[in-house]
């Protein structure tokens, strides 16, 4: 068992519960009284990670809307934050790239950041998830069957054996992309049939339910 | 013609040129003398665009080099440089994501870096795409067939229909997303066939060929 899913199964035990709690803040949604502080989007995630502590099996922070204002250093205050409680980070920045990128990418989550894990795209395959994979202390939770409309777009494409593209990939992660035992997969939890696939599958590997929570 | 195709297909005439310059600088290997100075990222990257300047067609920043070190102000400053010469820029973060993270990513890329391109990763479909795709007026260069060895395990999977995956992904991009005229393909150049077919099935699209150049 790795150190990320360890300490998911650690935290899974004390309070009970499976809730992945997402931080989306939408800078122009962000309450008056918060925007009075001197770091708004960390002052409203704080609230909300201080409402949902004693549920959260962890917190799973999305990228974009840091950095779509320049807010990465309240990104790093609020994962440092999380942490400090105890609770494991997911950086959802979907990364995956090849060559030097892939380790830069690495370095992005795991060392800037510090995340937990962080999710990942499998489109470009085995060589542009190995930096990644290769951090046996951390968690890659890489896109298997998204719940989104376009989802079905490439995911549920049809191959010559028989399987759709998005059992191969589940496939690929559970039979060759797991040596190190530290990959999940982020699978829709609006197909149960297509859930129940994945799920026999892979066995008993951790599948990440938007929407949801971390199973 | 959208902007950003136009942009580019001047600046072709202008240089006679399709020279696209990737910008990964790796801030372990940048020489002292650079390092020296304040910005020494950006001054690295200053010295090799004004060395190439007169023979680029765009400039490609590749973000992960910049993140991992939390360099986004030498990455503007490096567009910002890029631009004032009249050159347009290629900000290469392969991103894609649901809802309003896709937003946030657009708003990330065009707004935040005032990037003229960006590439983007198929994996999730069409509403992924659609918050970069809306952008009339800037390009989204979409992974099609990458030319890592990895690209293989699920560009190339095989199809019911006899198609294998990169070919359709081809196919949505030139006659489902490519509305506003304003998508490109990432096709590596190392695979003539595959080239001539994506080349077959898109028509006149322009093509970014990594480590040659745009077509």
């Amino acid at each position: 068992m790795n150190a990320f899913f360890d300490r998911i199964r650690q935290r899974q035990g004390e309070v009970n519960s499976l809730l992945c709690v997402g931080l989306d803040p939408d800078p122009d949604r962000i309450p008056g009284e918060f925007l009075r502080q001197r770091k708004p989007i960390f002052a409203f995630n704080k609230m909300i990670i201080d409402a949902t502590a004693d549920y959260a099996c962890c917190y799973k922070p999305q990228f974009a809307h840091f950095a779509a204002v320049g807010a990465e250093a309240e990104l790093q205050l609020t994962i440092d934050y999380i942490q400090s409680l105890g609770i494991p980070v997911i950086l959802d920045a979907k990364r995956g790239d090849v060559g030097s990128t892939g380790d830069f990418y690495a370095r992005e989550a795991f060392d800037r950041y510090h995340a937990d894990a962080v999710t990942a795209n499998p489109y470009m395959g085995s060589d542009s998830l190995k930096p990644l994979l290769e951090r046996e202390d951390r968690g890659v939770l890489l896109l298997c069957r998204t719940s989104n409309p376009g989802g079905a777009d490439l995911q549920n494409l049809v191959l010559a054996t028989g399987e759709q593209l998005f059992e191969r990939v589940a496939d690929l992660a559970a039979n060759q992309w797991n040596k190190n035992s530290n990959v999940g997969l982020v699978v829709g939890a609006t197909q149960p049939e297509e859930l129940a696939r994945v799920r026999q599958i892979t066995g008993d590997m951790t599948l990440l339910l938007p929407g949801i929570g971390a199973q």
